[in-house]
């Protein structure tokens, strides 16, 4: 039985199906693998437990679903001390506490950083452990998006890192992506609806409903941010339009990208409340969009809110596109990514589907580190 | 610079545009992923030819790109004698060649088989080298979709096989449905248009033209085998079904799956000739399906030739589906596959492109030598 140690680093909504998923599928994964994913340690912003006897054995399965609980209730790690067969560190000694474990068992038995945070400070940890040969899964987008000097030290080593969730949840976009560049086969555009939000908003505007009301219903059926702003000024899209340009190969940054936000400056964070923005805000865009909508129609085109990669060009934002495209046709939260290259050139490679969700984005998770295992001894 | 020794069998059209896209990826594939992929020997039907001092090194880009050459032009791998370099083997002696390489420097190096024939005797050969530490990267169906015993001996390790071109060319169809395997969603039905040519016909019909129209100008544009019988009987969707199928678990053989023939026994190859079938009897087909047509539209739906794998069931053939789906929208030639599980629900994943032509057959094929890269020393 090959064995996969790794630590959890973030136990948020991914973070916790991701151990649920370990759990449930330990009988496949022994039975058509012959594979065990063992959980030494898991960690938060503010505490790491870690198996007590981690040269041995990883955190049991009872412990995991008690920790899942346990954060599910929004109690702190540090609880688990009573549940016994851990240690608990706590910030900033837990940092140490992994590069530690990192140093002791990265080039004996290999072990994977799996990070589920949402947080630009794990990337410290993921830098270090790099050079102690450990891999790298990620869901989390942000020391991905930072510096090209960062971006470059965490793909020191690039079969060792997997990141298929960072763009579009668990659909497979970076493993095609990967596929693609491998095999030579040049990539001349990318577009993509990758938000799942703006999918939605822009598909229900298409209907001639007003930007107000759409908003405000997205935000109820629970698919924005608590402040939907953080999902309208198109950050979130920009960062998995900067991943993709980095796999290509573009050596830029995030302020290098042209970012079209749906409210302007000043109805921004920092002038206006959610409140304030919700009720009053969004109204006074409700006619733009409305008006941009009606001429796009007129051209037989609809509006979409898209990353497009191509040449040098790396730009998020709304644009007219054919109906009858498969962006066009969208409808609805799923992503979709359209892919242009030598092999697909009048018609892209086309991916679609879910684009979002705790499960879909484990599930991602998942398979990166199942496709890790012939790095392990 | 790690190195993948590897050995093609089969050099028509996608074996040719393999060893191109190898010659082209050189400096790609060092720079990229420090690799160095070492064809150690081509063979075809009747011949093999290996590299002289295959020990130390493999067949140089000249030799291979001069290899291109000759099988395009139709001539025998024998003539390549003359080039040097190389030691010509002749079938069957040709055989014993492969399994004694294999068996020199499987477990050592490893070694890679890549079957790019679409034949069934590569099968013998490719059984053996799997227990001497070879991996397998096919694009050949054949091997795969005889007997179940067959099959669970290719995968008898299957981290080391490798089969992405075998459905939808290039297309990351195996890929995907391996990840959402290894990550534990359930699978609860695919449904594809796996055909190019049948997805054509099916288009084309739908706009009213007849069958036997649509026939002839599918085979005039190339879009079909020489005889499209082959394509129109739907063996070869068959085949890509019980793949898919075999992946999820399924202990079936080809037999099991209900097939629907676009023509009738009676016009079979055997009873009839291809200008017979082209000239006299597509004509007598045209007024069913022109009825099966309109029924399917009276009731908003489109008609496609797919597979449907869902539960115990298997099958392959015309359905009739909803006009507004990612398979009733299709045009043309493109492949679709629509993946419905635990994550993919409501809308199903849906991956769509080309999915044919050499090229693209190649480029998956190349993208599975890649993939399979941390296996080898």
């Amino acid at each position: 039985m090959k064995k996969i140690p790794l630590i959890l680093m973030g136990c948020g909504g991914v973070g916790r199906h991701l151990l649920q998923h370990i759990v449930s599928c330990r009988s496949l994964h022994s039975t058509q693998q012959g594979l065990f994913l063992s959980v030494l340690g898991v960690g938060d912003s503010k505490s790491l437990v870690v198996a007590e006897d981690l040269m041995n054995k990883g955190l049991s399965d009872s412990f995991l679903l008690e920790l899942c609980r346990v954060k599910h209730g929004g109690e702190s790690l540090s609880k688990l001390h009573d549940f016994g067969e851990c240690r608990v560190f706590v910030h900033p000694e837990s940092q140490g506490k992994m590069l530690e474990i990192a140093s002791q068992l990265g080039k004996k038995t290999g072990l994977a950083f799996v990070d589920c945070s949402a947080s630009s400070d794990t990337t410290v940890v993921l830098k270090q452990v790099v050079d102690m040969g450990c891999c790298v899964v990620m869901a989390n987008k942000k020391p991905l998006t930072s510096t090209m000097e960062d971006f470059k030290k965490l793909f020191t080593y690039p079969r060792r890192i997997r990141h298929e969730s960072t763009v579009g949840a668990g659909l497979p976009v970076i493993a095609s992506l990967n596929r693609i560049i491998s095999s030579g086969d040049p990539v001349h555009r990318i577009i993509g609806s990758l938000s799942g939000t703006l999918g939605y908003v822009m598909s229900e505007v298409e209907d001639g409903k007003p930007l107000s009301q759409v908003v405000r219903s997205a935000k109820s059926l629970g698919y924005t941010e608590p402040d939907p702003r953080d999902d309208l000024g198109g950050m979130d899209v920009a960062r998995k339009a900067l991943i993709l340009a980095r796999i290509l190969g573009h050596q830029i940054n995030l302020d290098s990208i042209q970012i079209e936000s749906l409210y302007p400056e000043e109805m921004g964070p920092d002038v206006m409340t959610v409140e304030d923005f919700l009720g009053r805000g969004l109204l006074l865009l409700d006619k733009d969009i409305q008006e941009r909508v009606e001429k796009a129609a007129s051209n037989g085109n609809v509006l979409r809110y898209v990353c497009i990669i191509e040449g040098s060009r790396c730009e998020v934002g709304i644009q007219e596109l054919p109906k009858n495209s498969p962006l066009g046709r969208l409808r609805g939260s799923d992503n979709v990514l359209e892919i242009y290259t030598r092999c697909y050139s009048d018609q892209p490679l086309v991916i679609q589907g879910a684009g979002a969700g705790n499960d879909t984005t484990a599930a991602g998770v998942l398979a990166d580190i199942v496709d890790i295992q012939d790095l392990f001894p």
